[in-house]
């Protein structure tokens, strides 16, 4: 298993600086005072595609030989990895294969098209996502990019951590939402090389906290079928990102349904953001956890904004 | 009737600079391939208080003399200006008394009420309102800040397309929505005055077109209790943006409601901006009127954000 160094994200950055957004990072005096403590949202839903995804698949994408990148890239993601690894691979002008299944919302399928990828759906079940990848990449040859599993996508979202610390003095902690753990482990990366004193949290629903029970456990904890309203964290911890989280995260932290509800809202309302459930996981954690942030410089990664306007979860 | 000048958008901006927000300008690849022209959101959403109006209202409460001062400053309104006058008067450490009708949104009275200011009720009639209002001024002596036929706002408004102009070059157009006109008289004392090459459009909704009917008759039109989803711009010009309107606007645009909620969504989810109906509508202007536009660069200004996440228009 090869672990990503900080010259892999410096070398990432250098790369895709051309295919994605320096995203701004914006603040709420009100949620500040809500907090008692200063928030700094770095906007990844401002990202190329939505999400800080971009940053990942860009790199992987653009880290390929000319004879390797010809045969193209598949993936299997319902979610943001899908989208923005169809997005890199249209900067690049080569073939992208998501396989997801059938029953993933309509919105997902056609932001991979949207940006020139093909969709080939599988039954919603891990084996028959397995047979019809494994038949996918037979055929085409295509290099597989694990959405958080990979070491060249882990190294492209460390790039995120890399440009807050640019924009934003004396930071005392930084937060992201965990599902796979691809973000929290580029937090790490960056942070424990660049800014050692700087403490990473994970952010995590209630009701997906797998992360949180295996970081306790100090062992890979899976949910079986978790459900919760930040449908981006339903997947469990691999080797690559249990490796980051276990040495570097100081804390997980979790929340309700209802406190990410809130706290997505609250977001939208007094920092004018649309974002994803997921996004608010941080803050609702640290509103539910103010003590352990009372008087920090906190940065919280916002993950990603596509979200369906139409079934928006407080309606 | 004083008409501002340059100079008092000159003292404005350096005497509101404390108080107001250099928001940012934002772009999409995906609307700009749309429209067939290159679109600036200059984000007064982000600005204090959710509008551009926190920066006449800043004008006019931080330019009166301590003794004028100590007697507060009132309004009229149901909308932002009520709010962002109460937001300036707060930092001031004044009273600020708003007549609103009983009618109006609990949401809007309590903004009000959080910045610290005084809300009265009156009966949902212009003549309860004006006798309920002069009585508020016998009362207190309070200073009357108009939301729009008032120098020192239009002052106030026009340094917005200042910022504008240090932040993008080279604009061939800056575009706003228009109820009374006092974001479009700033733009317009602005623009003719730095940068008479660049023209300025206002948009308006169809159902609301007493700005366009105004322009196109050469006199003031009032609406007679216009009805549109964009509730800040059912209002009429009044003798000082008129001023304004007829001499330095190029054309006024306007859009369907189903257009108008078309492209907020749009904007919503492609922008990430959580903005209100009225400052959808140039850009639905702009997509049903795209050979006025075609390969210019346009400014837009998204005039606030303060919307009610539980009665969004598209639901």
């Amino acid at each position: 298993m090869y672990i990503p160094t900080i010259s892999d994200m410096f070398e990432a950055h250098d790369r895709i600086r051309p295919f994605i957004h320096r995203t701004p990072v914006m603040t709420s005096g009100y949620i500040n005072s809500l907090v008692g403590a200063e928030l700094f949202f770095k906007c990844e839903n401002l990202q190329k595609a939505g999400a800080f995804k971009a940053r990942g698949a860009s790199n992987a994408v653009f880290g390929l030989s000319d004879e390797q990148a010809a045969r193209g890239v598949a993936t299997h993601s319902s979610g943001n990895h899908g989208t923005c690894l169809s997005y890199a691979a249209g900067r690049r002008g080569i073939p992208c294969t998501v396989v997801m299944p059938r029953s993933a919302p309509q919105a997902k399928k056609d932001a991979v098209r949207g940006y020139g990828g093909t969709v080939v759906e599988c039954e919603p079940s891990t084996s028959s996502r397995e047979a019809v990848f494994a038949e996918v990449v037979a055929k085409s040859g295509a290099e597989f990019v694990h959405p958080y599993n990979d070491a060249r996508v882990i190294a492209g979202q460390a790039t995120c951590s890399r440009e807050l610390l640019e924009q934003v003095d004396n930071l005392d902690a930084v937060i992201a939402p965990i599902g796979g753990g691809g973000m929290v482990s580029g937090a790490c990366l960056t942070l424990s090389n660049l800014a050692p004193r700087i403490k990473v949290y994970a952010a995590e629903p209630e009701q997906a906290d797998d992360a949180y029970r295996s970081f306790k456990a100090g062992h890979i904890i899976a949910d079986d079928a978790p459900n919760t309203v930040a449908d981006g964290l339903k997947v469990p911890l691999k080797e690559l990102t249990w490796h980051f989280v276990k040495r570097n995260v100081s804390d997980i932290v979790t929340a309700s349904e209802d406190e990410i509800i809130e706290a997505m809202k609250l977001i939208w309302k007094r920092a004018k953001l649309v974002m994803e459930p997921s996004s608010a996981v941080p803050l609702a954690a640290i509103l539910k956890n103010k003590s352990i942030f009372a008087g920090k410089r906190v940065g919280i990664i916002i993950t990603g904004g596509n979200v369906d306007l139409d079934t928006l979860p407080w309606q």
